[in-house]
């Protein structure tokens, strides 16, 4: 087992340099190999210096087991929106400094269609220019096909085994989406459980930090260093007692046959081991597509023309006409209507919230299908959205769970959403349910 | 008139500046002479470099008028809880590449009682020591005196005269106190149309961005940077169909007399200007100001619980009390304490709105009183917000008026609100009003 070690999740890892079985400096050799083998074709890494790294891990291997965090020895990968350590002026992330000396930090490459997001290191117009030509990260389970965005670099590199765990953020479907297509872990918590400081905002009444990893265990570990908590400590729920609301969702319609054919078989599972299934719509209010469309829209415009004015006081040429169009408010939107559309939003949280608390967890779909071919296809993060209850603007947590395959042998993820600050409760109740519908499924 | 620029208002300089009348280099040279005269005294400054920002003023003549933006050549005091341009991942402000090549970039001295905040720039376990020793900003009318907090730097350097505009920000009172102690104007703009990305978190919710200045054009002046916009354009109103409502808050038995007395100068005078001024009380709802303080409470420190995360993990030996207290939940609030709180506040936010939408502006007080002697009670910027309507929670903006002088001979400001997003509107009637008040007041 240790002579392929970044295979392992970090939970093994854990427990093997707990146990002295393997150095911190051999594990990220065995990282830096795998990356080096195939990142010719993944191409998930924006910023890498394997040299840095091993230096940091040797480093690591000296510190005395008691002053070591409860993270020690592991590699994260950090999306490329956020500052990390060796900038003096971050304050981003608890892992940065806290903890322990854990992380060696990796930065994954980020690259954002049209240039919505950039990386907050890239400075000149050449590299505004790159952005803006489009990603080249590729999808690890068919090199034609995208690992889906935004986060797809931290996507991709967790699914091709080479970092454990990595870290994104969601305004729209940006974490859930890209699990999905590359089928890996991924959990978006309760909104403004994580703070986002130090990570590019674009819409700050949806944006959302999350993270991907290989097991639920591993969300675990990333949950519990965020500090997430309930307000009643989680408990364990007996599949006969446990109950499931299925929401096909107001666009149920335009799902593709893989994703059809997921729910199903999920619904099917759950029901053979006593799990109740109940199929669910949604209150008309949040249901009416186009005006949760409409009212997306004016948010995500009216915060975005805030969060994007630096960048189009200093560059407007080279921003993508989209965010040119936002900033300049091209559709004439107003405070009055972002104020109602705020108000709005906020009653159908508190409904869908409702609805999610009257069942163990509800399930709904990750994507609307297997990733699909071309690189040019991300899916924005604030657009779109709204094919899922797990978009940002609900501010529930969710958990992918990569359980199923499609016709092209692709993966296609469920969604597992809770309450709002249930989020241990979500993960203990998606342990259980995962395993369920991994042993049963694709 | 040039021989003593740094007395200028920013809209003076421009003009000498545009006119060829005063060299961008001489006037941060009499700047830099300013400060360095009082410095001693008022302790204003964080990070100052005079070779650097002396290098960057003959940088500026350079550049053709042209390519000059609309700020050129001014100098801007900047908070020092805020990213500058000399670090390269800055996210702060746009200024600090936009606009033009504008400002020469001064860091404000930023003290905060207890260490509730820190400088982004200071990293090391002493100087976070530093910070918990308490502030030493002075303010200019009286060294013996606070300039009040948290943005105290901000409004003593613009008080002083040693730099003509600054940023500061509010998550309690931390814009307007400071701006009535030191006798500066200041701008707290609506919540939320400013980014706050590159600035420390502290309560997301509350947390907002503003500005000190020493006439209320040079406050336009930055309105317009900012890209602040009112749905509809903003009109002159003659002062014989200016409406203002008096509130004197629900705390208003503990005004001091200073306080009292300004409130009642600024009202009559305003009468005798044939202005429309009416007393009215707030919501009954709004006007509790026990369920206002705990519900005020639970959401700054629930919010504040998730910010300061990072410090905790890095530095916790060394945190205030107070805020390790906030990260570790002493007061064992819930979520869902905080998803009440938070509905609660935001429906008293839209009953203030709608009352403050049936007059031209609300007439309330800045501060309790005169500062007060001593540095180390500069007042929280998260608790003791209560006292007056301008406090950030409920997202109006606020102009302070320095109109009015104490029995120590310190200047008492007052309060003008607007409803949301009005802030073109309230700067214009600001403007009208404060002549008057001006021209009579103390």
């Amino acid at each position: 087992m240790t002579s392929s070690p970044y295979k392992l999740t970090a939970t093994q890892v854990l427990e093997l340099l707990k146990n002295n079985a393997i150095t911190v400096e051999a594990y990220a050799r065995s990282l830096l190999n795998r990356i080096k083998e195939n990142d010719g074709t993944v191409k998930a890494w924006a910023h890498l210096d394997p040299d840095l790294v091993l230096s940091q891990a040797r480093a690591l291997d000296q510190i005395p087991k008691d002053q070591r965090g409860p993270l020690h020895g592991l590699a994260i990968g950090v999306k490329d929106i956020m500052d990390t350590k060796d900038c003096p002026r971050s304050m981003a992330l608890p892992f940065t400094k806290g903890i322990s000396q854990v992380p060696i930090h990796l930065q994954l490459q980020f690259y954002e269609p049209r240039g919505l997001l950039f990386s907050v290191r890239k400075t000149t117009t050449a590299e505004f220019a790159v952005t803006n030509s489009g990603p080249e990260t590729t999808n690890p389970h068919d090199p034609s096909r995208t690992p889906g965005g935004s986060s797809c670099g931290s996507a991709a590199a967790v699914a091709d085994l080479q970092v454990t765990l990595s870290l994104g953020a969601q305004s729209g479907g940006s974490l859930i989406r890209p699990a999905s297509y590359t089928g890996v872990f991924a959990m978006k918590p309760t909104f403004n459980t994580i703070s986002t400081a130090g990570s590019k905002p674009i819409a700050p009444t949806f944006d959302t930090l999350g993270f991907f990893a290989r097991s639920v265990e591993d969300l675990q570990l990333l949950a519990d260093a965020f500090a997430l908590q309930d307000d009643e400590p989680p408990r364990d729920i007996p599949l006969d007692e446990t109950s499931v609301a299925l929401i096909e969702t107001p666009m149920w319609s335009s799902a593709g046959p893989g994703t059809v054919s997921a729910m199903k078989q999920a619904a099917a599972i759950l029901q053979k081991n006593n799990v109740k299934v109940e199929k669910v719509s949604l209150p008309p209010e949040v249901a009416d597509v186009e005006a949760l469309g409409r009212i997306q829209r004016v948010i995500t415009h009216g915060e975005a023309q805030v969060s994007f004015l630096r960048e189009y006081r200093v560059n407007k040429a080279n921003l993508a006409a989209e965010i040119r169009d936002m900033v300049e408010n091209t559709s004439n939107n107003t405070h009055k209507e972002m104020t109602e559309a705020c108000g709005t939003y906020s009653k159908m949280r508190d409904m869908v919230n409702k609805l999610a608390e009257n069942y163990t967890a509800i399930l709904t779909p990750s994507a609307v299908d297997e990733a699909p071919i071309g690189l040019g296809d991300m899916g924005s993060p604030t657009l779109n959205t709204l094919w899922t209850i797990s978009a940002s603007g609900f501010h529930l947590p969710v958990i992918n769970i990569p359980a199923f395959v499609g016709a092209n042998d692709m993966p296609i993820g469920i969604s597992l959403v809770g309450p709002r600050f249930r989020d241990q409760q979500l993960l203990r109740t998606s342990k259980v349910l995962s395993e369920v519908l991994l042993s049963h499924g694709g």
